[in-house]
This record gives structure tokens, sequence and C-alpha cells, in this order.
């Protein structure tokens, strides 16, 4: 089973982890009750849930009775905030029994339900105190308000009372809270700068795909523009494969449940699927229960055991643009990087013992090469290895073989030289994993590739090939994928460039400008059908507009080139152009001009 | 909605219909006499259903007890049939009243069945005999059976009676009766080359695909081979869409019920969709019924929807190898031409009235030009409209607007001076259509393309458009197909080519064949290694084998062109080749050869 790659955000080497620094955890688990101490002077009637630090600041969840805040409260509790830290409150801890906690704070359901889960009756609870606001809290705290001065209040959202949704929803405040005001405004222009680079945001403003209430959750309509995009990736990774000797297959998004009772995907991923369909409900002589496929692996694997196989033919290693369609609750949706339809660059490489290190290698190679093309040149790579802690419940039981198989991995990692982390309890319940995530043009870090061994399937579809000493043997199973999914690697590449694409994935990759539509539009046209007859996407700005108008489109519209025809280009047969985002212009015959595209597109830029 | 193409194998021109054919119906009903009449003679406890003639002979429905009759079973009666028909038994029209035939068949349950159904009491009934058979039959028949001399039986096969899974299952006899030896030796002849051109015969024996009871019926494993052709046709249909203005999408392959209610499919089509998938299943709070999709066409009319409209940017032309899903009843399952699950090269064109006529004339050129390519020159033209008589049933209620579609369709038609039939009720319920299907290389028919007029979805959906007046319109939408599906058309190809696909289609186009592996190999892999630089999909063989063993599997394998290494090739760095299926091989350059099979493959040779 190829993973579903999900979403997350994990902070570069360049970023702040606020949760692992202990300073800025206790400022922002400080700022946390700062935010309450605001919030309770401007809704004296609020109550309060839990404050928690998180990789990326705090938040406070807080029950204000029918009230729903929105971003415009913000900076009012901010205000307040700073008035109390600027006022210099002591913070001071208390220690309290049970029972005088309970008593303490009998009016407050939450608080309640908190102290009453501790089961010890003897036990000391902790709480803070900052003039006339207190909470309950393990600390530690910083000695007075006035510490806190760098924050920010971020977001506010609906979450409902412990997760679940049959309880009250409460309102999350989002902050953080920083040691000096650099390291605030830092933290700020990125977020700024991320915010540009939203791929929903871009992804409406530059028509390139959408989401839509009436098709379904999680399930993205690839508008042409971003059609393309993807069509060229795709082309470029089928390539890629078939030089390296792997086979396209092409199989259905639908199949019986027996196939992934056999894989034990019912039995270890049902969650994950979506609802079955019953066969039985068209006609009842079929008894059969449909499911579509949440991977593609076991019809991979059906194709295998088609005919009997040979260890000449191995490595067999089957590619397959697979899209596949997972179970995810909406609230975890997230444009296109979190869905619950994406295409599996995936492949399944089946090989003998003797093939497996060295295919792991290649493997390796290949992913370095083809995250190069797309400018991902910093990657961090994991082994996912087993939490040996869990590990009777949580792993298919074959000690020997799972030892030999970290050991292997690691290994490869150690013989290249290869920097890399153990990510513990990283590893699929089938076998371990080469992670290998790609860090963007803000340092943020993406999943992408995956290179894992599964010591499951090979077994449980009784694959087999008939070895050189003329016995049946069973192979070795690797799965991967290198992009992750062409959802989720295509909105990343629409936040990494910022929507800008290089000039061999832009949809439009020139626009022809008439400086004067009536004067330069004959041999403007002229240009504009040889560009189109050398194979380039090009599109012409016909419109009676002033040249700095058009310009602006353009650049709105981030296409790469813009191609200006006026009179001086008319009359010595050249063309003059701008490059997206820069500022001088070139002028060059046009041949000049397409051989130098040319040689850009050939080497993917 | 684009159609479900249908299976099915029209005669062509050159072909006879025995149905449709006076003489010939008439035989092969006095045939299928024959054959119940052998029947009884050689299983005297037979109970017969019916006998009628099809397009392609005739069959008897027969009960047979336990036994099960099986192919080697037909010479026998067939043997039994001849010395019937030599023995010049007289055939004689019986007519009698129902109740005589009620008491004359009163041990058999099939006839009282037949007759009971005549309400009539007074009815006069028809029946054959022939010697000591007798059958109910409205006739006319031959007047002996001296007159059925030239017949074959075809195949045998299990049918429920009266076509009920619940009932009893009789044995069905297929055959065939001609008027004379030449017909039926020629008819003979076809269908064994038909039988060594069957592509699910040729996808086993060329490792092409697979359909897998362990993954589902109608499903379509496309091993790497044929997954080769595929991407080649795609990539071909791909580059000649985007030459025309055509932009690709890419769309889920599930979706909201309100999707297939908007539409109508719901109501019209459910029969023919996967059973739901109810998301209440996963999460309470998610009410939504999802299908896996029967059609693209509602994901395109979303993405079209996404945004305002201007009549400048129309026609829009929304292309898609989308993969849908529709049931279809086991029994009617064949090979890759009848599946549950396809991959459509859909089209949604949605323009304005003005541009409706230019808009198909130019889908009609396309069509022409896509098929001429696969070697499909002839093509036979359909104007599918409405049947008068049901149209208030089954046709959607805007008279003058039908009226004006049907006359425009074949006013494009009778202006290109293009012969066409009119196909009575081929209509759709939301449209009229043109049909255009192609013959293959045994003049059999199969459907293809077809440009279908949609007068249902642009309303259901409220799609709309600014018009030059600043005023909003409903665009007019064309949904066309011009292979139909890439199952059934590349399906179609493996029955087309036997199996032998052109150079720039062949899974594997060169095959290098050392005359002696030990001393040519060097030079060989030198060419094979050149070879493969140079893009061709090319294997060598290297195993210790004489070369007329070589040669002859390269030839099984239908591999377009192998490539002789010898001494003599060798030692003046040439490379002789021979072209699939021809006796003669030509010595060449390998620079020579290698322009050969690069102008072949440009030309979709």
């Amino acid at each position: 089973m190829t993973p579903y790659p999900r979403f997350f955000i994990l902070k570069g080497d360049n970023m702040i982890n606020i949760k692992e620094n202990e300073k800025l955890n206790m400022l922002n688990h400080s700022c946390a009750h700062l935010l309450a101490h605001a919030v309770k002077h401007l809704y004296p009637s609020a109550k309060f849930w839990v404050g928690p630090v998180i990789e990326e600041g705090f938040y406070y969840d807080i029950d204000l009775g029918d009230k729903s805040l929105t971003e415009e409260d913000l900076p009012l509790i901010e205000k307040e905030m700073k008035k109390i830290s600027k006022d210099d409150k002591l913070i001071k801890r208390l220690e309290i029994s049970k029972k005088e906690a309970l008593d303490m704070f009998k009016d407050d359901v939450y608080k309640v339900d908190l102290i009453s889960r501790m089961e010890d009756p003897d036990t000391i609870i902790s709480a803070y105190q900052q003039e006339d606001f207190i909470d309950l809290c393990r600390g530690p705290h910083v000695n007075s308000t006035k510490e806190l001065k760098y924050f920010k209040l971020l977001k506010v959202s609906g979450a409902y009372w412990k997760g679940d949704s049959k309880n009250k929803m409460l309102q999350r405040i989002y902050g953080i809270c920083f040691d000096n005001e650099e390291e605030l405004n830092q933290y700020l222009l990125f977020l700024e700068e991320a915010k540009k680079r939203d791929h929903r945001k871009l992804g409406k403003e530059l028509d390139l795909f959408s989401i839509d209430p009436y098709v379904g959750s999680g399930l993205i309509l690839w508008h042409p523009k971003l059609s393309i995009v993807r069509e060229e990736i795709e082309l470029y990774w089928r390539k890629e494969h078939r030089k390296r000797g792997y086979e396209y297959v092409y199989t259905p998004h639908v199949g019986m449940s027996n196939l992934w009772e056999t894989s034990g995907h019912l039995k270890n991923f049902a969650a994950g699927m979506y609802p079955p369909m019953k066969m039985s409900s068209k006609d009842e002589l079929e008894d059969a229960t449909y499911y579509v496929k949440p991977m593609s692996c076991p019809f991979h694997v059906r194709i295998y055991k088609s005919r009997l196989r040979s260890y000449k033919e191995l490595p067999i290693k089957y590619c397959e643009l697979g899209t596949v369609y997972r179970f995810e609750p909406t609230g975890a949706l997230h444009g296109m990087l979190r869905v619950r339809g994406f295409t599996q660059d995936d492949a399944h490489l089946i090989c003998t013992e003797e093939q497996f290190k060295g295919e792991v290698n290649k493997l390796i190679d290949f992913a370095i090469e083809i995250n190069k093309t797309f400018g991902f040149d910093n990657m961090k790579v994991y082994l996912s290895v087993r939490d040996l802690e869990s590990k009777e419940a949580k792993y298919i039981d074959n000690e020997p073989v799972w030892q030999l198989a970290e050991q292997t991995l690691e290994q490869i990692l150690v013989d290249r030289n290869i920097e890399y982390k153990k990510d513990i309890g990283g590893a699929k319940f089938y076998g371990p994993a080469i992670d290998m995530k790609v860090l963007d043009s803000l340092g943020r870090e993406w999943q992408g590739t995956t290179i894992q061994l599964d010591m499951n399937l090979p077994e449980r579809f009784g694959m087999k090939y008939i070895g050189s000493d003329g016995q049946e043997h069973t192979p070795v199973m690797v799965h991967r994928t290198v992009l992750g999914s062409m959802e989720r690697f295509v909105g990343t590449l629409i936040e990494h460039y910022a929507g800008a694409f290089p000039l061999w994935l832009a949809p439009v990759q020139l626009k022809v400008l008439p400086v004067n539509s009536e004067f330069h539009m004959e041999y403007a046209s002229k240009i504009f059908e040889l560009l189109k007859d050398n194979g380039f996407r090009v599109e012409i700005d016909d419109r009676n507009e002033k040249l700095g108008y058009k310009m602006r489109e353009a650049q709105t519209m981030k296409i790469p080139y813009s191609v200006i025809i006026g009179e001086k280009e008319r009359d010595n047969n050249t063309i003059s152009y701008r490059e997206f985002g820069k500022e001088d212009t070139t002028t060059v015959s046009v041949e000049e001009f397409i051989l130098m595209l040319n040689k850009k597109i050939s080497d993917k830029k």
C-alpha cells in the first residue's frame, strides 16, 4: 500500500518550532493565559476550556455563549492584552487540593470536568493567578505579564468541545508570541508571504482549479490551465519511468471486496475507504460488494499473477498514475493538499532479495533527480522504523525480517553518506520506509517521495516466481511514489512558484502584445502564428488598450514572457521580450527567441 | 450525456442479414425445425421451447432434462439432420383450433404455455409436420427437408426459459443455413478468420490484457504491452485535440447524487449506474450519497459554470479521457468490447447557436481524419432521429427545437454529399445525433464516433453566457466521442489488425536476432543499444537458439520488424530486416533503417 501522503508543514531547520523550544514554549503558554485574561475582561461570562502550545504558537478554546468571534474582534482583544501586559501583573502559582479546586471552580463546568478526571483525591493541583484571572495550569509561566510583549493573534475558528461534533461549538483563538520584535516581524512576514502563495487563493485568481460543493468534498476539478501543468508533469514522469525500465499499466478505479480482504485493507484501513457498493441492489444474482480503490496495489499484484513468472523477468516495475479515493473527515480537507480523490504517481517493484538493495539505491537517485527538476534541491530524509514499544499491536509479526529490513534501509543511507533522521513509529504496519521530504522556497517541508518495503502483500496474495533453481520463491515488493500525488504535488508547486510556473510548465507561455493594435497588428499576428506553429502555448492581446495596461495584465496572469511588437520590431523584423517579474526588455530576432525558448523548455526551466 | 457505445456487429453491405432476406429467413426457420426433429430422434424425451431466426442464422431452445450439451454433441446432431434431409420428408402445414392444439400438446408444458397465451378461443393455430415431428409455427416453410442442405450447427449455450434466471436452464443450439455450398463455405471461412482475430484469444496469446474474476466483472486490467498501445493512441489523441483548440480537463470518478439528479440520469439512467455509496455510513453528519460516474458531462458543466462566461470565449471545447462505470448484466459482457468500466474519449462543445453548424462540420472532418489513421477508411453514417410514434414517451418535449435540430444535422450531411441512413428511434432522449461507424478489415461494422446535440443539460444546469447584447443566453451543447471508448476501440483494433499492430503502435517494435549468439553478439548489442537510444521499443534475443526458431517466435509475437545480425552485417556495418508477415529480407545501413522507421512512425504507419 502506497500511503496517503498527509499534509503537514513541518518546520525546516531555519524555522522555529514553538513547542520544542523551552523558552518560547513558556512564553506562548503564558500568552494563552494573557489572552484568556483579556477575553474575561471583555466578555465577563466567558468560560475557558484548554489553551495548549502548538508548533506554531498557541490557541485557547473559549465558550462565549451564543457569541461567534470574527477576525474583526481580534484587534480589540489584542489591545486589552497589551494593556494587561503593560500593567505588569505578577503571575502567581497556587497549589491547592482537588477539593479546594472543585470548590473554587464549582460554577465552571469545563474546569469541573478537568478536575474530576484527576483520579487521585490527594493530588495537588496547580493554578496560576494574575490579578483577577485564575486558571488551572501545570506551568511553568513567566513571572509577570509585562514579559509578554511581542505577540499577535492570528485567527479564530469554531471547535467542538473535546473535538466531538455532538458537543457545543467553542471559539478557538490562535496566537503566537516571541522573545523580541524582530522574530515576531519575521514570522508575520513569512505568514504574509505564505498567504500570498496560498494555492487556494492563486487557484481562483489564475483560474486553475475548483472544489465544488455540488460535486463533493475533497474532489478537485482541474480547469484547463492547471490540466496543462499536470499533463506536462505526467509526460515527463512517464518518459523518465520508461527510460528506467518501468512498465505502465492501467487498472480500474473499482474492485471487488475480496481484493481488499486479501490485502488486509478492509481489516486495517476500512475507515479510510469510501462506502461499499452492493451489486445485489442491481442484480440479485450478483452478490459482490465493490469499493472505489483506496490504492492500486492489489490490481498490480493481480497483473503480476496473471501468468507464471521467472526470475529472468525480475525486477518487474509496474507504474501507474492511479487515481484513488479515500475517506477523510470534511474538517481535515485542505484545498489540493488534503483531499479525498487523488492521483498517486504510483509504482510497485517486484524483485528478488538480491536485487532489493540495488533497486532502493536507484529509487533514491531517481527521486533526487525528479525533485530537482522542480527546483526542490534540498530534501530531508527520514528512515521510518517501528516504535518498538507498540511493536506487537501495530506491526506484522516477523521479527528477523523486520530487523533485516530496517538495517538494510539504514545501511543504504549510511553507505551513501545521506544525512537522515529516524522517524520512530513512522513505519507502516507492513514494513519500514525511506521518506524524502522537500523544502520549498519558503523553507517549508512537504512530504513527497516514499520508498516502502512491503512484507505483507507478497505473502497474502501468494506471489511467486520460479528461481534459477527451478523452485518457487516469494519476491520482495516495494511501493513507492516520487511526487506523492498529482493533487498535492501540483498544489505545492503553485505555492512554491507563487503561481509563476516556469516556461516548460506554464499554461500560457507567451503573450504577444502589439503596442498599437492597429498599426502593429499584422506583424504581431504573423509572430503569433509562427510561435504557435512552433508548438508554444501562446496568446495575443489584440485589444485596443495601452501597452502598460496589457503588460500589467500579463504580469498578473504570471505569463513567463511578454512579447512586445512595435514599430521598431516590425521594421527590423525582430521581437522584444520581457521576462515575468523583470523590468528590462530585450530585443532579438524571432529565430534567436525561439531557440532560447526551446533550450529552456528542453532544460525544464 | 455521451452514450455508452454498445457492442454489436451489424452486417456491412457485403454481408448477409439472414433475418431480413426472405428466402434465407424461410430456409433458416425450416432448418430450426430440422434441428429439433433430429434432436427428438436422438433424445426422445426432449421438449422444445422456441426456435427463431436471427441475423446470423437461427437457434432453438430445448429442454433436455438434466443433460447439458457440449460442442462435441453437435456433429452427431448434424449427422441426424443430414439423414432426415436426405430422406426428403414432406413438410405439411396443419391448421387446428386452440382446443385441438391444447389437446395435441397436453403433455408439453412449453407448448401449453405458448398456446394458452393466445387469448382468442376461436383462433386458428398453424403447425408444421415432417414425418414424426410436429411443431407449432406460423411458417412459411420449405416444402421438403431435402431443400435444407447447406447448414452448419455453430455453438451451444445455456439459456434460461423466457430469459429469467429464476427459471430452468434450457439448451440453446445455434446454426445457420444457406442456399448453396459456396455461401456456406464463405461464411464459415469468415467465422474462422473472425475466431483467429478474436481479441480475447489474442489478448491472452500476446499478453495484452486480462479480465480477472477476483477484481470484478467487465473490468479490464491493461497489461504493459497493451498499455503502450493505449498510451500512443492517447498521446496522438491529445495532440490532435490541442491542435483544434480543445482544452483538456481532469475530473473525479465519483460525484454527489445531486449532480445526477440535476442531469436527469438518476431518473432516466439509474439502471445503468453502479450502486450508491452512502457517506452517512462513514460520518453521520455527512448525509450525501455518491456514485461512480457513468459519464463526465456534469463535471464539465460545473467547470463551465465555475465563473461567468462571455460570448467571446465560445466555443469552449472541453475534452477528457474520462473513465466511467456503468452497470451491465454479466451475461451481456464481452471481452473489451462490452464492459463495465471504460474510458471515453469524451468532449463537450459549448457554443452559440450560430456556431453550431460549423462546429459539427469540423467534428465530421476530425472524426474522418482520426479514423483513417487507424486504417478505417470506410465509415457508414447514420442520422439518429426520433421515432415519431413513441415521441411523447421517450423524448424531451420541445417540438420546434427537435425539428430544427434534426433538419440542421440532416442538412449538414446533405450539403457535404455524405451518404447516410436514418436510424429512426436512434436519437437520445435529449437530442438527435450523427453516428459514424467504421468497417474493419473483415467488413464488420463497429460503432465509434457519435456527435450528439444536447437539448437538455444546458437548461437543467442553468448554463449561461453573456452575449454581445449584454444579455444572458443559453449555449448549445454537443457531446461527442471519436473513438468511443479506449476499451472498445483498442479491442476492435486488436481484431482489425489481427494483433499485428502497425509500427507506431506496436508494444515491441523491433527484435534484434543475432544469427549466432556468440560470434555476432557484440555487434548485435551495439545495434540494439543504438536503436534503443533512438527511442524505439526494441528487444534482443540473445538465446543460444537457431535463427529460424527465433524468427518464428518474433513472428508469433507479431513484432513489426526482425533485425537480423550475422557475419555479413557485422563485416559491412549493416543490418538486415524482415517485416512481419513477409518472406524477403532487406539489407541496409543502420542509418537508413532508422530513417525509414522514423518516417513510418511519424506517418502513423
